[in-house]
């Protein structure tokens, strides 16, 4: 069987700070054919994440770091184009860490079918992909919220910021964001239903949060760390949860990451902080499916995406959209129809 | 009705860093007599608590700071010498917060009986007293070991720690103690029982974790923050629970608190850290002294009380025992016979 040309971006140098364009590799070769039981995807969309400046380093994390010279790691949305698999024909659609490249070889049992009536494509690697599943079971089993509770979500109009922020209303609770610039302060009252949004960018946010958390807070859903981290440890409640799903100011540092100096705050307030990674819920992924599509469906909550052409030459770039806050909704990067 | 003298310590001053001679004030008036349904007390042992540090602070915490001019703050044990209350009557041993004088007039209310059949005196300031409650409760309910879990407890020999060690061992754990020096260290292993013990004043802390903590470290009980919280964090196991009971390296701090720069090791191994403080369990203390007395009693716990003699005066010199680690065991000052 003759194959495509497959375009891949290779992780060259671990990176020092944000990644450079040296630390990147651009490669080409004949995409490989699907051996018995594998599939091969063209990839459609890839997702772009946070996460991704962690994979990149050397050291332990909660899943091995890329290798030097492999192909950059990412999920996506792709289309099958030959299959050796019984449980794949030519054109489902599929999702599962393709990487950044346009062709993936993989095992069938690494992929799972997309519904593409279900919802728009990108929306698969969005409010019904790993940032939506993120958002729920981080939400939901690590924050426990209850009715009446007040949730603060920081990076709170991103892929997972935006849908915590929504489930979070549908569960009764009072909503503040912290985003970063008017615009997306107010796109998160306005669209994501948000009681309140605080502009990191702009005032006092230990002030702001002590204005529109009168009561304090009892749930933080925290994707940024930093700064940020230790105003809202600063306003905690008695009994508050905070659900520490990333560190985004943090990724980047050349220098130690900054401890929070007030975590003190959580024996005054008899709190808890609580990591969480979503891979760990994988076997409740489709629960969680179902009850978000139900709820687009019903009107009751939107998703968002930051959809860049160009393919997968177009990745150095556009990641580095993230770690500015550039993006607005789910970052995610078309390479092909 | 004539009353005794009484000398009293008070807070003169807010210390900056460790407390010195003129952050207190030596005062002697006459004791107050009871009004109805008070009590006078004769202070027999004061107790002496890292906390004690704290309530010095200006600022919210978990309970409002001692006010400048009045009495010292302290748990104590003493004797009722005169009774408007029914339910004490003269000869009765009692523990509440006396503070730092030789009598104390308080409402019946505030007052405990203690039985001094039960155990000798300075043992219900120590294991069945606010150390040990707040050993049996942060193990048990925040930490909650499991048999075959590693539990590590910092200033492991300390009034608290003894009793973490010795709790998680009935359990069925592996309990590992950080402590200053060998002859605690020794001390830990020989009468704690615990399997191993590692020294923060000798040698690298995190190597030394990593022998003795193969598996990670599922609980630790922190008493102490700064670089040892550190270490810990870099060792733990998957799902692990830090019980967050103080951070006594951090009391005297003249700079801003060290918060844990790794604390993103809670996400990579999905696990907790969470605060407590003892009051909250007020209405389980009975149940907690019966099963320490009965451990005690069947020679499976043991309680190590430090008791410094010479009275109110000597409060200030003996409290700074508790920064420097001088003291082996629960601290107490020996009041009167």
């Amino acid at each position: 069987m003759s194959t495509p040309t497959n375009h891949q971006i290779r992780l060259a140098a671990r990176p020092v700070g944000l990644p450079k364009d040296s630390d990147w590799q651009r490669t080409e070769e004949p995409a490989r054919p699907p051996a018995e039981g594998e599939v091969l995807v063209q990839t459609l969309y890839l997702s772009l994440d946070p996460a991704m400046r962690g994979w990149m380093n050397e050291g332990k994390s909660y899943i091995p770091p890329v290798g030097l010279g492999e192909v950059m790691r990412a999920g996506g949305i792709g289309r099958v184009v030959a299959s050796a698999a019984p449980a794949f024909a030519v054109g489902d659609h599929v999702s599962g860490a393709l990487g950044v490249q346009e062709y993936a070889t993989l095992s069938a049992k690494a992929l799972t079918k997309v519904d593409p009536t279900l919802s728009p494509l990108p929306v698969h690697l969005s409010a019904l992909g790993m940032p939506g599943m993120t958002a729920y079971f981080g939400l939901l089993d690590v924050g426990q919220p209850k009715p009446g509770d007040t949730v603060v979500v920081s990076a709170g109009t991103g892929a997972v910021g935006a849908v915590v922020g929504q489930i979070a209303k549908i569960k009764g609770c009072r909503t503040v964001a912290i985003a970063g610039g008017p615009e997306k302060c107010r796109y998160a009252v306005e669209t994501l239903g948000y009681d309140a949004a605080i502009d990191y960018k702009a005032g006092d946010i230990r002030k702001d949060l002590r204005t529109h958390c009168p009561n304090g807070v009892d749930v933080y859903f925290d994707n940024v760390g930093g700064d940020i981290l230790e105003a809202v440890l600063a306003q905690l409640a008695r009994k508050a949860r905070i659900v520490v799903c990333g560190a985004i100011s943090q990724y980047n540092n050349t220098t130690a990451v900054k401890g929070p100096a007030n975590y003190l705050s959580l024996l005054v307030n008899r709190a808890r902080m609580e990591g969480m990674v979503v891979f760990d819920y994988a076997e409740r992924y489709p629960q969680a499916v179902a009850e978000i599509a139900g709820w687009i469906k019903e009107g009751r909550l939107v998703s968002r995406e930051d959809i860049v052409e160009g393919g997968v030459a177009a990745f150095p770039d556009t990641l580095l959209k993230l770690f500015t806050g550039e993006n607005f909704g789910k970052l995610a990067l078309k390479v092909a129809d």
